[in-house]
């Protein structure tokens, strides 16, 4: 199992009673000895606490030791869904896909799910025909417990590539998960984590006529998105009635906005899948569409889970020191914003930069120039924390560094860049570069 | 001034007797007062001797202290040209370049050359107006010293951004350039270099008929490319007589070959520039096309000393411990694989694993999976050093590592991708992700 360098890094002084784990420096400590523990021996110094997340109706969580790995953690979530439960999803764009996104995909078509199950320590990518099989395994067992159709079976894995989920393993793991005790957010939210340093959720509310529906949502993810340990897997819940096709039309408009404005480091994984399920247990009247009554409401709880969720995920980036938005105005579109704010967040110079609180702001002009979209020099504005530094290709004659280098000093970095070209805005989320970044990904396997 | 952190590098016991030079620790010591000395601490242990560079008639090099920094090197580079020499150049496609770079390529279209003036410290993008001032005013001055037109005179800087080239130390420095004795090669080298750890240079031969020319060349770069003190400056010299729409054709050609298949971090500066003269005093017959008698000859050494040009820069990238050579065959065509190959030499996920010699091909998979061309996970075979680990989309039942970890334990690693689809082929360079990238970048200005 990878670990995180002490670089930069604080260990906090709370120490884990878990048992079953010798390395263990964790912000929360789990309470059950099969709870899956700390990934990593240090938590990224932009942790957040993990919030109160409210039950939903026609949520059960389950989590049980698969033994995927040689390690003392739990390492198979299960989530048994309500019957009548609404699906909605997305997926990574990357062509060498899993077995697990390939078949979610096509599930995700039908609509309706009842059961989801998350495997960690074992991607399962690039395992051909033997991969495949072990998550149809999954499947058909877990449709056959509950009585539903296999398609209402979503399974994700996380962990090493190029190695077959062990079929036994994998059957004697759900086995044992579907009569386990219900467990909390938390523990399932440590469960289908692998390198992060922290455990990640959020939680929305909002009114559907008189019926207040809730939404509590977990992430995994920990750099954007390594191909190992670290790919992102993310999983809402709402007791809101909500039909899939509608749901899927707030997720992708969220995922918009959200899940595809942030990177760590550029790279895509091979299994990122973030699932919306929604019950309808609060009684509402089923949302079908944008006209339905708390439609907007609803669509705005998501995309305001999802931006929670995404953030924590940079905020966990590997090796980050700091947490960066990027601020891209005067674009020819948004989506031309969007791309240069995402050549600015994934330029290794840039993201050095702010490791070193530097503000650097010639860094950020050669981003802008690099990307490939419509930009013109002499009417590019660059700034930090809400300060100019260079107006319309000049530097600022008075331009007065100091405001700059405090910000630059804090965890929280704010980069602005106008185009001065159109309408179009953008913002992109991304952590800094760090020596924590190459400890981590040099030593992973070794 | 940046400078090398020490991790992993060696320190060479050879020191540096220029006596205005504090910290100079390099594998050649220049001997002279004036010469240009150490960018950095510590050599890359990748580094190259500087070869045996032979004189090309026509061509006579200067270098002054224009004092563009407050260090004690020569900073200013003047090469004087034969009349009648013919010009070539490829630009950045970054679209904030510079103004050297704007006047440069507009005077590469007349085609002639009489002088080039490469100023070290000072990179003087993103300067507006007052910048291009600067390099109009050299222009000026060196064309009524040779009594030619402005535009055969080429100028390059490079060094900070933001800050417009001084005119005065300019006027002063070209003064002194104008009048001063010529220098060497590597001295030449060594007074364009910024961050670079090694002077760097080419040299090939060709016969044309019955006669031999020569190419001589020098490049500055490290770290591809970054927009401070490591852009890339390029400039080849040979006695051949060529004529300038040729001679564009020779360079475009073994620049798509060359510089542009090389990447240390995926940045690209605002400068970079590679430039051919040809001063045609070796007397053979004009080379007008490909119909020419020995054409076929020239245009191969000028690629061979392009090629070895990009991979000296990709030994002095930024931090580098490992040369790697990615090669892609059967993709649906050259650009394909060619793309393919950059999506996997910029991946940080695989440039780690380098670093760490960890032979993680499963971040290959991922990184050609996210490269956005045509690819079939179950056709994809993935090796390192010569071995295959994973053929058609399914990890070698007999794999043996051993070899492979031996492989990647050396300086120079061969990676190897094969699509299974077609024809197309491509090899890219690129050099590892280490701390030492982080190092030098995150404290470059403070």
């Amino acid at each position: 199992m990878g670990h995180r360098t002490q670089i930069g890094w604080t260990l906090p002084a709370v120490h884990c009673h878990n048992r079953f784990i010798v390395h263990c420096d964790r912000l929360t400590c789990p309470r059950h000895a099969l709870t899956a523990c700390a990934m990593s021996d240090t938590v990224s110094p932009l942790a957040r606490p993990f919030p109160n997340l409210p039950a939903i109706a026609g949520v059960t969580l389950r989590v049980v030791r698969a033994g995927y790995k040689d390690w003392g953690r739990c390492d198979l979530t299960y989530v048994e869904l309500a019957k009548g439960t609404a699906v909605a999803g997305v997926f990574t764009r990357n062509v060498c896909c899993s077995s697990e996104v390939e078949l979610g995909r096509a599930n995700v078509a039908g609509g309706m799910a009842r059961a989801l199950v998350v495997n960690a320590g074992n991607s399962n990518a690039f395992t051909g025909y033997r991969g495949r099989e072990a998550v149809e395994q999954i499947m058909d067992q877990v449709a056959a417990h509950l009585g539903c159709a296999r398609e209402q079976v979503f399974v994700s894995s996380t962990g090493v590539i190029g190695m077959p989920l062990p079929k036994d393993k994998a059957r004697e793991g759900v086995a044992a998960a579907l009569s386990a005790a219900p467990c909390s957010w938390e523990q399932a939210a440590e469960t289908i984590s692998t390198t992060d340093t922290f455990a990640k959720g959020a939680t929305a509310t909002a009114m559907i006529g008189d019926t207040r529906i809730t939404i509590s949502a977990i992430i995994k993810g920990s750099g954007m998105i390594a191909p190992d340990m670290a790919t992102m897997l993310g999983y809402l819940f709402t007791d809101a009635a909500v039909e899939s096709a509608f749901l899927q039309e707030c997720l992708s408009a969220a995922n918009r906005r959200t899940f595809s404005c942030i990177t760590v480091d550029s790279d895509t994984s091979t299994s990122d899948t973030v699932l919306a399920f929604a019950t309808g247990k609060a009684g509402n009247a089923p949302l079908a569409s944008f006209d339905s009554a708390g439609a907007d409401a609803f669509a705005a709880a998501i995309e305001d889970v999802c931006r929670q969720l995404a953030h924590l995920v940079v905020r966990d980036g590997e090796g980050a020191s700091k947490f960066i938005a990027v601020s891209v105005t005067g674009a020819v579109s948004d989506e031309s914003a969007h791309r240069v704010g995402l050549a600015i967040a994934n330029s290794p110079l840039v993201k050095t930069a702010i490791a070193g609180e530097d503000a650097n702001w010639g860094r950020v002009v050669m981003a802008v120039g690099k990307a490939g979209e419509p930009a013109d020099r002499d009417r590019l504005s660059i700034g930090f924390g809400g300060v100019w530094c260079a107006r319309e290709g000049l530097p600022l004659a008075d331009y007065d560094e100091a405001p700059v280098a405090a910000h630059l000093k804090g965890q929280d970095i704010d980069i602005a860049v106008d185009l001065g070209l159109g309408q179009g805005r953008a913002t992109v989320w991304t952590c800094d570069l760090t020596h924590g970044y190459i400890s981590i990904n040099a030593d992973y396997r070794s």
